[in-house]
Formats: C-alpha cells, structure tokens, sequence
C-alpha cells in the first residue's frame, strides 16, 4: 500500500536496527483517513471471503480493526491484555509474550464474540515475531472458528513471525513488509 | 441519540443498581456501524466549534473517537493508562481512579501530540464519577489547548462527574443520559 509506505517513509523513527517507532500516525497519534484507507484496502484484499468477524487486541490495532469491520459490515471484537490470568470459565485465553514491555500477557476474548463455524479475520497492527498473532489465532481455534487470514499494517520482514506463521498455513496480508531498516541508511521495503 | 437509547435497552445488561454492561456493542465486541453513527453526531454536536485534535483515552474509547476525528478531518491521540508512573519528561501526565477497576492508573499523552491554543474535543465511552474525563482535561489545560468540550456516549447522570464538571464549565454532551437503572426495573434515560 503506497500511502502507507510513504508514510513511514515520511514520519517513521528508526531506533537501532529493530525499532520502527509510528507514535505519530498510528500507536499513539492516529490519521483516521488513513485508518479507513487501510480499512478500504483490507477489505479489498479479502474480498474473495465472506468475513463474519474482524479480531484485534487493544490498543492500537482497534482503530484500523474498527474501519475494516465497517468495510465488512460485521461485528469488531478486541481481545484485552492483562497481566493476570482471568480463571473465568467464560473466555477464551492464551498467552504472549511482549518483547516491547519485556512482559507476558494473558490475551483474552468473552467466548459470548466468537462462535463455533465463523470466518474470523484478524487484524494487528504489528508482526515481527509473531506472538500477539499466534495468541489471536489461538483464541480463534479454540472457539471453533476459522483464521481466514491476517491483515497486518507493518511486517517487520526481517523478524520470523511472518516466514513462520505462513509456512503454518496462515494467510497474511501485509500492507508495507519492511525488509531491513536501520537509523543511518533508513528503511527498505520488500 | 435514540438510535443508542435503543441499543442499550435492547443489549445493555444492568448489574445492581450502577454497572451498565455494554460489552455486545461497545467494551469488547464493538459495532462499527453504531461507531460510525456516533462519530456522525458528535461531528453535528459540535459542528459550532473549530476542532483541532480529538482527544480519548484507551482502549474502549477509540473505536468512536477514531469515527469523531474521521468527521472533523483532524487527528486522534489515545491516552494511555498505565500502573506505574511515567517519569520521562515527554509526557504530560495525571491520575484517574478506576472504581471500575478499584485501581489508581496513570494517564499520559506525549507532549508531541497536544499542543498550545489547539481546540481539543474529549471523547469517551462512559462518564460517571467523572476520574478520567478529569484526567483527559487537565492534560489538555497542561498542554495550554482549550478543552472545548466532551463528547460522552453513556452518561450514568445519577452519579456526580457530569453535574460538577458541568459546573465548572466543561460543555459536556451526552448521546444517551441514564436516570436510573436496576436489574428489576431496567434503564431509564433523562
């Protein structure tokens, strides 16, 4: 998606050779048009699917996750993030491991928004290792659903997450798929 | 807005006499349909007044607020809450008390994305006691930009954060006012 590498390219921040810092469009500050640009784009990527539900887990995937459920006219649910293990027997947990915060979260849906036989697709705003994807698709396995695919808005390319996770049989749909960065020579797109 | 007033007597589960759960539309499963049409009327609410940046606070609050900023044509920031106190000197912060949660959070928003004379537009999911729309207006008076008002979904008006905020002089506009509520006697709006 040019728009969105231009973006980057424009106003990404590069912090030693695997940090891509977008604070000002998309993790902290948000472009809406851009958010439902991104949406029109997931939305014409999995066009060929019928989508029942889009999954994020919050914060920063909702926006983006919230125009490409609009696209799709279909229900949104974010997956929270917490630090404790919820024991209730009413949802869906896994876990993942931040490398960001250096912290492991229990990720976790209400198994009232994810039914047995639905097409699921998630949407996150980052994959470089893979685990906050893995901890989604988890959650949409264990309710008997189907990961349709994964539309993620950077891919941090040179990480495993994406090799990875493909060679499983996951669809991914990356709009900008960074094949190497670095704060002298800036970033290289696939 | 009757369009909500609808949604909540339809789907919002009352718990006691002060938990309002809305977690099918709003907290965890979010509708993006609804969201666009909130972010449509706190565009006409508000449509007096030149909004420079809309302003909320994760997570449930950025699937309408997004919608809101797409309206106005300007950008979103996302507070973040966090248990532990921020100490860079980047971030403006302040302390909201979740009695949701029974926790004390710190609430930051990095000076890079406020700044001084813009008209800033607060919008959030649920005003009750009033903590955190306290915590969202004194970022914004600590940035030196006007809080030209709150843009609130679910009002819970029997508790006090609306009527003293209003008192002193937040515009406050709230799209569904709950009067009373009980788990005999449902949800009665003003």
């Amino acid at each position: 998606m040019q728009q969105l590498k231009d973006r980057i390219k424009k106003d990404g921040v590069v912090i030693g050779n695997d940090v891509l810092k977008v604070d000002c469009f998309l993790n902290h500050q948000i472009d809406p048009m851009l958010m439902d640009s991104i949406g029109a784009e997931f939305h014409r990527l999995f066009s060929d699917q019928k989508i029942d539900r889009v999954l994020t887990i919050e914060a920063s995937g909702i926006a983006a996750a919230v125009m490409t459920a609009k696209y799709f006219g279909c229900p949104l649910v974010f997956a929270k993030k917490s630090r404790t293990v919820n024991q209730s027997a009413n949802v869906y947990t896994s876990k993942a491991f931040s490398f960001t915060h250096k912290t492991e979260n229990t990720v976790t849906v209400s198994k009232e928004y994810i039914h047995a036989g639905e097409n699921v697709l998630i949407i996150d705003d980052f994959l470089a290792n893979g685990c906050a994807l893995r901890a989604l698709r988890d959650i949409v396995i264990q309710a008997g659903a189907i990961p349709v695919g994964a539309g993620i808005i950077i891919e941090k390319a040179f990480q495993n997450g994406g090799a990875e996770l493909r060679a499983e049989g996951l669809r991914i749909e990356s709009l900008a798929r960074v094949k190497s960065m670095s704060e002298t020579d800036g970033i290289e797109f696939i």
